[in-house]
Order: C-alpha cells, then sequence, then structure tokens
C-alpha cells in the first residue's frame, strides 16, 4: 500500500499575497499536499496576539492553480488555530510551515514575529513547524539561494520529526552573500534600542513613530546572529517553554512577609 | 545621604481604566516613585505584538491624584517602549510591574497575554519585571486578598534582584478559594483545544467566535496550573531566552540534502 500523502499547512504573516508565501508553497507542493491559510493583509509584528472580542473571517481564494488556499481577517496565530479547529477538523497537519519572512528573525525578534508566531502555534498545536525567514525586505527579494535549503529541512523534519515540545527557527543570509552551509545554533542575545521620531500632527498634537536598531550584545559564536553574519543558514530549535528552570532553586530561598 | 527612592513602571493590558491597574498603582505608590503607562483601551490577548507602519500616541492623564499617568494607543509592549525611550530616557526605572490582570495567565498563557509580554519586554530592557494576574475575569473582581502578596513579591525584587534574562509570571487564585502560600513553579504545559463558532452574518456570509477551553495535559505537581487549582500563589521564573539547549545535539547529527 502506497504511504500517503502527507499535508503541509502554509502560513505566514506578510500576507497572503506576500512573494515569500509563493515561494514557500512551491516547495512545499513538491512535498505534499498543500494547504495555504494566510492573514489577509500585512501583519508583520504580531507576536502571538490573538483575536479576541471581535470574530473573524475565513474565505477561500483561488491565487495558484491547484493549491486549496484561504484567507484569515486575523493575526498569524488566529490563522493556525483557524487552520486547525476548521480545515484540519479530522487530522491535523503533518508539518507547519510560516514564512518565507521578508526580514530576519533572529534573536529576540522571535517574540515579535508573526511568522515565527504561526510556527510556535503549530508546534503548541502538537504539529511539527518550522518559521523560514531572509535577510531581504523587499518586494523584489531574490529566492532562488534558499529553495533547496527550504525543501531539505522541511523533509528532514517530515522525516525525522521533531523533539517533543519544540520547532526550528531557520533564517536566511541574503542572496548577495551567498550560502556557506547551515549552524545549528541558540537564540542570540541582544535588544533594540529604540529611538522614537517624535512628529506633530496638523493639530499640534505629539505622535510617534516606532524607530530603533538592534544592538547585538552577544558575540558568541554558536548565536543566529553570529551565523547570519558570516553568511551560514541559522537553525534554532525553539520551545515554548518559558520557565527559566535555572533560577527555581534561588527564588525557593526568598522569605515572602505577607501581613 | 539617605537612598534615593526607586522607581516603578506599571503597565497593563486591560487598559488604564482597568480596577486591576489601581491595585497595582496604589501598592506600588508605598514602595517607590510610580509612573504609569497602559493602553487607552483593552489589549488583552496581544501577546508580543508591536506597532509598525502607523504611528503611536502618548498622552497625559490624570485618574488618580499624584500619580504620573499616561495612555498610549498602542500594545503593552509598545507601552514600556515608549516608556523606556521617553520618559525615562536618563535611567530606566528600578522595577516594571504588569496587571493585575483579570483572569489568569498561567501555562502557555504566559504567550498570548499582553500583561506578561510587557513584563517580557522589560526584562529584555533590563528591568527587573513582574506580570501579576488574578483568577477573574470580572469588573468588580476583589483583590484585597492578594494586596500583601504583590506587595512582599515587588519588595523581594526590588530587594534582591532577578537573575539576569528572567522575570516573574505571578498567578493568584480567586478570592473565594483563599490563599493557602506561595509556591515558586514551572510553566504548565497544556494547550487551547479551539471551538470556533460559526455564525452567519445578515450578508449570508460565514463568520467565527473564537471559545474553547483550557487542556491541561501536564499534571505535574510543581506546575503552576496545580499551584492555583491548590490554592497556592503560583510564581514562575521566566525567560526570553526560547532557544531549546536540549535540542541542539540532536539536530547536529542530521544530514541535509542542498542541491
Amino acid at each position: 500500500m502506497a504511504k500517503e500523502k502527507p499535508t503541509i499547512l502554509v502560513v505566514n504573516d506578510d500576507g497572503i499575497t506576500a512573494p515569500g508565501i509563493k515561494v514557500l508553497l512551491e516547495e512545499m507542493q513538491k512535498l505534499a499536499r498543500v494547504v495555504v491559510v494566510a492573514p489577509d493583509g500585512p501583519q508583520s509584528g504580531m507576536g502571538h496576539a490573538i483575536t479576541i472580542g471581535k470574530p473573524l473571517r475565513l474565505d477561500k481564494v483561488d491565487l495558484y492553480p491547484g493549491i486549496e488556499m484561504y484567507k484569515c481577517s486575523g493575526t498569524p496565530v488566529d490563522c493556525v488555530k483557524l487552520a486547525v479547529d476548521r480545515i484540519f477538523k479530522d487530522k491535523k497537519p503533518d508539518l507547519c510551515v510560516s514564512g518565507v519572512n521578508h526580514g530576519l528573525n533572529y534573536s529576540i525578534n522571535v517574540l515579535y514575529s508573526g511568522t515565527m508566531s504561526a510556527a510556535v502555534e503549530g508546534a503548541i498545536e502538537g504539529i511539527s513547524s518550522i518559521g523560514f525567514s531572509l535577510d531581504d525586505f523587499s518586494h523584489e527579494a531574490d529566492f532562488s539561494h534558499i529553495r533547496s535549503y527550504i525543501s531539505s529541512i522541511s523533509e528532514q523534519v517530515l522525516n525525522n520529526g521533531l523533539p517533543k515540545g519544540t520547532l526550528l527557527n531557520v533564517n536566511f543570509p541574503h542572496i548577495d552573500k551567498g550560502i556557506q552551509g547551515i549552524k545549528i545554533c541558540r537564540q542570540a542575545n541582544g535588544n533594540w534600542v529604540e529611538e522614537f521620531e517624535n512628529r506633530v500632527d496638523p493639530y499640534s498634537r505629539d505622535y510617534y513613530w516606532m524607530t530603533g536598531r538592534y544592538d547585538w550584545v552577544d558575540r558568541g559564536e554558536d548565536t543566529d546572529v553570529f551565523a547570519i553574519n558570516n553568511g551560514y543558514v541559522s537553525i534554532v530549535p525553539t520551545q515554548f517553554d518559558m520557565t527559566a528552570h535555572h533560577a527555581i532553586q534561588e527564588l525557593n530561598s526568598w522569605s515572602f512577609d505577607i501581613k
């Protein structure tokens, strides 16, 4: 008996018409039956937001021949939740891939990223999940150098599975940098130094644009930032258990004075 | 020379007029100079979302006598970023507290919660941070049983600091349950089983309300869910390094076939 073709859920945060998701679904089509559920507009920086207090839309669209596609009015995480509950009611997909994001999601950006949060949600649902991001914000971004990496990494995950409670955060260097290979990494520590730009509206009231730069404080050669800066594909195994297990012992030594 | 009074940033996700934030700022006022920066409306479930692509407002308000307060048009994480960049330009606050959230943020809800994400952002900024949540969604929620716990836990953090890269996720039982004491816990594993409710609008189009129930799969007695269910205050030391360090070794054994 022939093995049943696997099923792959494709999501993103740049919206259903973004070039990055087209690349991803094309590569996934070679491996499996593909279902796309993506936001109907840009949802960058939405992190793990979900929509509560207002209803959601989920509508079929026909963008690419032969691909089952839905646009969703909610966040990237909403897309995964609706897909699992409505479209994959009987059997969860074998893989959930998110992206390809236009822009890197390394270091702490895993927290802000809708792309990565969709993959995290997939993992919470018990689905093997991967987020893919490319160091290129442009609508004309060239993805040709990363296609074989995307399919190879996805195939490995389909074949091997992932350790329970983990997913992959995969970042790719810009095409101009070339690719030296793959590095399994840890998430670099760092933060954004905000420089909100203060402007004044036509009614003489202040408003603020978020700008800022990423401050790379953790120069470890085992980090994702180091890998990308040196032309490697970074793969960070990522988990949604945020417990700081190493701190439990110290906290147990505190004494609380409750009146 | 007298020690300078510490400064505490108070944020939340239920919005600046929520009863929970009033309780929190009243308790913090006893310990320090307080500055409140909170969303101008409800931002529950916003996770670690930030506002990009549109500008933000930050306006002074006078809700409670003697308290420096600002309402912000953005997400809870935006509030922390704007506060650090605009209000605490010269010196970061000594403590960032978020809440008191109307509703529990234990287990994986740490990811969806705007309250917890604001505290995570505080920690990313290098500020000692705590998120507080109460098992009571009601606007008339009774916070009287948790006030001394809030001030004691905050004092301990002000005095001892927290291990680098960590913050606290504190959840309180409902007043009807009473409080047996404090337990230092790990984040329970679990997930929401969604049951989106499908309705049809007056134009005969489908829409979906997110409902669902929390599925408690991890019955460990060292978890936050177990603590709350048994009438204890749960404190989970939480980190923003999401690397699954235990999985790095396995991934390094994979071989990728790149064409």
